[in-house]
Formats: C-alpha cells, sequence, structure tokens
C-alpha cells in the first residue's frame, strides 16, 4: 500500500479534506514524546459544518455513520498535516473519541461510531485499530450531530 | 498481597468477568510505550448490559453506585487480559473517564463516579489511586446508566 | 516573564486559587512519565461551586466564558501545585476537554471554551497552545456549566 494517506483515502474513492484551521487560542494537532494529540474534529462539507441535529431526532442511524465517516476524514486531514502525509512515520492510532449528539433514548452510538472506526482500519490497515469511547451529548459545536477527536502514536 | 488482580478480586468477595470481546473494528486494550488505555466498558451482568436508564429518572443513586462498580470490575477484566494477571507489570492506574446517563438537573456525578474509584482503590491499592474527569451525559450505549474508561501505566 | 505561575497570574489582575482537595479516593494530579493529568476542575467561587445552570437556559454565554476562565484557574492552581509553582518544570500544555452542560440547542460551545483556552495562553504564552474538544453534556457535578481536565507535558 502506498505511503500517502491523501493516494490511500483516493484509492476508496474518498477525498481527504483540507484540514480545518482553528479560529480561536488552540491548535489542532500537539506531538508530546511519541504521541500525536488531535483536536476535536466535526463533520464538515466544503469547510461548513454538516449533518445539524441528533441522533434519535432528525438524524437518521445511516446519516450518523456518514457524518461520522465526515469527521474521520477531518482526523485523518490533520494527521496528514502533522506527517507531512507520509505514513512511514506512524506507528498506529491508539485512541479515538466519540461524541454522538444523541436523545436520552438513544442507544446505538456503537452503530454510529463505526463509521469511523470502520474508515480508520480501511484506511490505515493494522495501523488504523485502536480503543474507543463513544459516549451520547446533549449538543455538539455547530450542532453537528458527531465529534472526533484522537491520539496517535508516532515513530522515534 | 496477591500479584494475581484475578484472586486480589476475589478476596474482596468479587467475581473478575470475562473480558468483553469488541463486535466491531474496534479492540479493547492498547498499549502505547508505558501507557495502557482501555476502552469505554460498561455495566454487563452475565455478558449482558445491565442497569438500563438514567441517574436522576429510573435509577437510583444507589443503583447508579452499583453500575460503577460492575463498569470497573469490565476495566480490570481488560486490565487483567493485558497483563496476563500479573499485577507486578502495573505501576498504577493513571487516569479514569466517568460517563454517566443523567437528567440535566442531576448533580451527584461524584458520588457515583465513586463506586468505581473505590472498587479501584481497594483492589490495587496505592496502584489504584488515580485522576478522573466524571460528567452527565445524555444516553450510553445499550442505554446503561454508566460506562468507564481508562489509562494505566505499565513497568518499562 | 516571570516562571512563577502565581505570580504571572497576578499580573493578570487575576488569582491564583487554593487548589481544591478531592473528597474521595482520587487524586487531583498524576505524574506519568513527561505527562502530567490533572482531575476535572469545576468553578469554584471562595472554594464554593459557581455558575449553576445549563448554557442555553440560566446560563448566558458570557457567563459561560467566565464559568471557563474560573475553571482554568482552578486547573493552573493544580499545574502550581505539581510544580512547586515552577514553570521551567513545563513543556507545554498539551490537551484541554471543556464540558459544558448545555440544552439540546445550543451550539455556542466553541466560544465558552475560548474563555479557558484565551486565559491558558495569556498565562503560559507559547506554552499555553493546545489541542482540545469541546461538548455539551448533560449535566455537571454540583450542577456547574462548565467543566475542564488537562494534559501537561513536563521537562524530563
Amino acid at each position: 500500500m502506498s505511503e500517502s494517506l491523501r493516494e490511500r483515502i483516493e484509492q476508496l474513492g474518498l477525498h481527504l479534506p483540507t484540514p480545518s484551521q482553528p479560529i480561536a487560542n488552540y491548535i489542532n494537532h500537539v506531538v508530546s514524546q511519541n504521541q500525536l494529540f488531535i483536536s476535536g474534529q466535526i463533520p464538515l462539507l466544503d469547510g461548513k459544518p454538516a449533518f445539524i441535529g441528533r441522533l434519535g431526532e432528525v438524524i437518521s442511524e445511516a446519516e450518523g455513520i456518514n457524518a461520522a465517516e465526515l469527521a474521520a476524514l477531518g482526523l485523518l486531514a490533520q494527521l496528514s498535516d502533522a506527517l507531512g502525509d507520509d505514513l512511514s512515520k506512524l506507528v498506529r492510532i491508539i485512541r479515538l473519541g466519540v461524541f454522538i449528539a444523541a436523545t436520552p433514548q438513544f442507544q446505538r452510538q456503537g452503530a454510529v461510531a463505526n463509521g469511523a472506526s470502520n474508515l480508520l482500519v480501511n484506511t490505515l490497515g493494522d495501523k488504523g485499530r485502536h480503543v474507543r469511547t463513544a459516549i451520547g451529548v446533549a449538543s455538539l459545536p455547530s450542532g453537528v450531530a458527531v465529534e472526533l477527536d484522537a491520539i496517535f502514536e508516532l515513530t522515534p
């Protein structure tokens, strides 16, 4: 497989977005020792927040999965930016955080999270397997349905 | 004290469950350098989700504490699986994340989280003391009342 | 700039509070290798929980920003306690977690989180830039509007 993350994503028929830029006093990725931390990423289409609403209400499970895929592409865009698009510098993803705007009755957080987990494994192979925590939250920035963050391990 | 986590838990009159298996593209524990990350664990009885509902509604504070204990046993089952049940490989627990399905009015997240914190300290002694973050969330996978995740430090 | 965190905060016209003491089986800071983990901190005034309520309801955006600043001072109090108030031991803040008690309709989690991000950068300079994840939650301990946690990197 190619060591370019951008090429791998294109081989899946997907498109690596331009990494979003924070509009405040924070940054989107930080390296500490061998760990790369990435800020919470929301689903963006043409740079604009997409999939507005809650699971269990206006957002269907299938839409939630799409939202998780889109947010995962945002994580991968930050990863590519941090690595200069060179996957040989990546040991693996360690941890995925999945935050799903959901009603109190919604119980399928796992199914929605799979949208992101599957995309990460399809793109990164064995390096894409991760621990994760998926929870249903009250609301997310810009009203989106899904937000993701992650920790990756880099080569020394 | 025994260096078998299983034996310590049995000495407390409790039972270490079989570690749950993920049913998707993620895994339950990952080691990165000296850190062991564990996926979100929910309360399971005979392998089935238990304590369904929210704090401040159908789940009482006492039930929430029991749910937190049960989810903590799930964390310890993953820890035991990762260590081959040998506690001499454990430096300490670093961080506990506590997610409590709760109404907007519920204010006793700390009391519920103590169910998990106390079990960890009772089982692991000084190695069980940790930082933690406890929050009330809208809903959790399978509708359970409590979910926990954790980071442990291992010997080099 | 001074290497005393307390002095820097006083130069901003603010006051570093006494670090809160946990009232249960957890601790407020843990060092693992080069990383310092800090427990969730809530806004305290004279040691008592402040800014009770949810964003989008009884707590205005301006009050939410103030609550985030106050919780950030709590993080800095823990940081000062862990470092013996000596900032030369600090490499940087790595990650900020921002939990905002909010209605399902609330969309300005980022603006509230900026209250904390700005205070950290104003106090710590380049060492204060961080990744962050901001989410809206159902409810927080003692009913407060904002809770923060953090990971810092220390010198070897």
